[in-house]
Parts: C-alpha cells; structure tokens; sequence
C-alpha cells in the first residue's frame, strides 16, 4: 500500500482555526464542470463538524444547500454548534470564499443507542460487485476518475422507461468508507435526467439531504468494499427534478438514506 | 362564511420588525403534547420567508431541523436572505425564545419555468375523499382537531406489515391551500412507528424536509379540497427512524415529497 495520502483525504484536507474556522482548497482531482464535484463539497462540510472538538456522536441528519459556484483555490468553512443537549448537536455550517457563503449546511449528530429497529427498505437482488463489469469513465478528467461505477440497472443517456438505477460504486483507488466518503458518495448518482433523456442538458444540484442508518461499526466492517447506490427521480417539473435513493452495504445493510433536488436547464 | 380568522392563520400571525425580525406567539388551537405541532412551526418559519418584502420566487426546498421544545408563549424568528441571483434564493430562518435557538431551516425560492417534466412517482389508487369515512380525532384536545383524516390505508397502533399509509388529509375548518399551509400538513403523517407497533412510545420530529413540486396555480387549482398523504418508513435504528412521503392533490398531481426523521423512546 502506498503511503501516498488518498485524493479524498487531500480534497478534504482543512486547517484549523479554532474554535470555529477551518481553512481549504479545492482539488483537481474532485473537479466537476464549473465547480467542486458537490460530494466534496459536502464532504468537507462534514469534515469540519466530525473534527471539530466539541463533536459528540455521530451524523444523523446533514441538508446541505448549494448557493453558487465554487471557484478554484481557497474556501473557509464555519462550523457553529447552535445548540446541545446530552444525546444530540445541531450544528450550522457554511463555506464561503472571499467573504461570501456558497455553501449552507444544517446538520445533527446524536448518540446511537440500541433499541428495537427494523429496515422497511428492500435492498434489490443483483450480482456481487465482482461479478459486474466496471464502467468505463464518462469524462476522461475529473471527478469521476475518483469513483469505479458499476451499472447493474440503469443505461445513461437513454430514453429508459424509468430513472431507476442499480450501481455499485467504490473510491478509486479504494478507501476504507468513514462519514466523509459515505456523505460524498451520497452525491455519486447520476443525475437522473440523463435515465431519461438522451441528451445532455445543463445540470447542478441545488440541495441534498442524508440521513444516516448507521454508526461507526457498520462504516468499518463495509471497508473499501463496493456500496450499492440506488435511486429514483420523483418528479421532473418547472426547471428541477429530484430523486429519492438508498445505499446498501455489500452486505445489504442500510447505510443511508437521501434526496437531492436538481436544477436542469433545456 | 365566517370572517372569524381561521385558526391556523391565528396560529401562523407574525408581527413585523423590519428588516429580519419577526414575533410570533404559539396557538393553543395547534398544541402537541409538550411543544406547538411541528408542522405549525414550520408554516411560521415560511410564513416569515414568504413576508419578507424581499422575497422572488415560490418556494422549491424547505429542510427544517428542531432543536428544542418551544414554551407555551412567544417567540421571534429570524429570515437571513444568504444570497440570491436572477432565478432563485437561498434563506436562512431560526426560530428563537429568549435569545435560544429553537428551530433552524434552510429554504430556497425559485422562479419556475416551463420545461419538459414527467411525474415519475405513482400516485396510488384509492377512493376519493367523498368516499371515505372521517377517522375520529385520535385525541380530544390540540392540533389532532385540525384535521380532518380520512384513513385509506394504514391502521394506526397496529402491527402492520409494513408502514405505508394512504391518508386523504384537510384542514379543519376546510381553508384554501397556500404554501404555509402545504408545509404544514407535510407534517401530518402518522409517526410510522405507530404503524409498526400497537404501543405508544414518545417520539418527536428532529428534521423535516420538502421539496414543492407545484407553484401558486395549482395550490389555487386545489383549494380547500382534501389532499392525499402517502408515506411510508424506510428504516427504524438505533433510536431513529425516518419516513419519505408524497403529498397528491385531489385531482393527482404531485404536489410535494418529504421526509422526515424522528425520533423514539423504549
């Protein structure tokens, strides 16, 4: 193994301010078209809430809103824990550059505790990870080098009867999963309207949300193993789409749940 | 028709104080068990973004996380337009007692636009409300007696197989549709975990999200009439469980998807 660090965890690189500010810079190697892939983004959100010292318990619920483009080089990020009690946080996070915010976040972060549970989602039959064949690349740069997408259900750029998709989606190079792989992953779906529509057409994500169904135990026996990405558009209406989706452990657990609405230009 | 104000039209008032300031008082004609029902809370914190003199748009996203439970009395809310540009804006509201924060959301308006759309989500078949036995209030006093639920699917306090319910849902007395009410009943649904077990536990709503799907013509097309409710739970862990829901107008369009993640005792 090399002792190189991981793109990811050079692209969520941040230095401390204390108490309430981190520094960071955006990657090459997690750019998108105009911006930071939004995964990143909100990766490095994360990030600044998991670090920050007065942290207790982990993610529970994380919105975040995209405000504008991010431009390439340096951002700061300012966690505030708006308020506390014995088993939850609430925090508000916000990255801006050059004294405007381009990014808004609300998150929780709760004690986990055993109680009676039960998964209501179905995790959908498809063949192991090993057994699909690895898509290649969309694009020969960018982000999506950083992610091995394997297409189980769901041909892009075609007029596919629904924006159903089976993926199993790893870090490349591998990377053992944690709440900051797990969130930017959250963002890995393709945008639905190209299940739908041939074409490309102008696309950004506006906010997304994640609920976390898992504690630092399952994110450790998932490791650098493959997750499976499922979602499905609600709704394309007026100028956005959103999608509702699950991703499942190898082993099919539920790991989390999330929506992301878009805005699509034609 | 009376000219009595309805009462949730009392209960979402607010006071101006220019610019960003807003004082509200909580409605004993929408009390929960020891705090304002949620969905009120939430309409108020709209209902101050929609007031605001700067506001463009209608709203497109809406994720409010509850930090504490509100007193009896009043309370100030606070809008923060973060930023906007020609098409769409981005707020920030909290709402506060005695200098603590006890709710924070995040919201973004929207001019909408004619594109090519397609309603992917399946409004279910079921009779119309006419139809349909009103449930008598589950309880005798608060918010409970503000609407009136016609119960298609769902048995409440059962051990049901699965959570999905199919709620035809109005305000009571009826009252027209606007987006301070829609936001409301987005926190109508059952607390699924009473679909699953026959006991009452406590439970309590910590992040609500929506995504509006319709603008100003079709809440005006919807009126007073009763509006469909689908939601059902996608996990239940550690503490936690969430639900995604779909709220139909009565004639079938999609009017909003919501999730939201509660949390329960045992």
């Amino acid at each position: 193994m090399s002792t190189c660090p991981h793109p990811f965890d050079e692209a969520i690189a941040l230095r401390p301010e204390p108490p309430n500010r981190w520094h960071g810079r955006t990657s090459e190697a997690y750019w998108n078209m105009v911006s930071p892939y939004g995964g990143v983004t909100a990766a490095v959100m994360m990030r600044a809430m998991l670090d920050h010292s007065e942290r207790r318990g982990s993610p529970l619920s994380f919105t975040l809103n995209f405000l504008a483009p991010i431009d390439a080089g340096e951002f700061v990020v300012e966690t505030e824990l708006v308020r506390a009690n014995r088993s939850s946080q609430h925090w508000a996070i916000r990255l801006a550059q050059h004294g405007k915010v381009l990014a808004l976040a609300i998150a929780i972060c709760a004690q986990r505790r055993a109680t009676w549970g039960q998964v209501e989602a179905a995790c959908p039959e498809v063949p192991p990870a090993a057994q699909c064949p690895v898509a290649p690349p969309r694009k020969a740069t960018g982000f999506l080098q950083r992610y091995e997408f394997r297409i189980v259900r769901g041909k892009p750029f075609a007029e596919n009867a629904d924006s159903l998709s089976h993926v199993w989606v790893a870090d490349n190079p591998p990377r053992p999963l944690d709440f900051a792989s797990l969130t930017a992953l959250c963002d890995s779906f393709l945008p639905r309207i190209f299940l739908r529509r041939p074409d490309f057409v102008p696309i950004g994500t506006v906010s997304i949300n994640i609920y976390f169904h898992c504690g630092e135990d399952a994110l450790a026996r998932q490791g650098a193993a493959p997750l499976l990405a499922v979602a499905q558009a609600q709704a394309f209406s007026d100028g956005h789409f959103d999608h509702h989706g699950h991703v499942w452990s190898s082993d099919g657990s539920l790991l989390a749940t999330t929506q992301q609405l878009v805005w699509y230009k034609e």
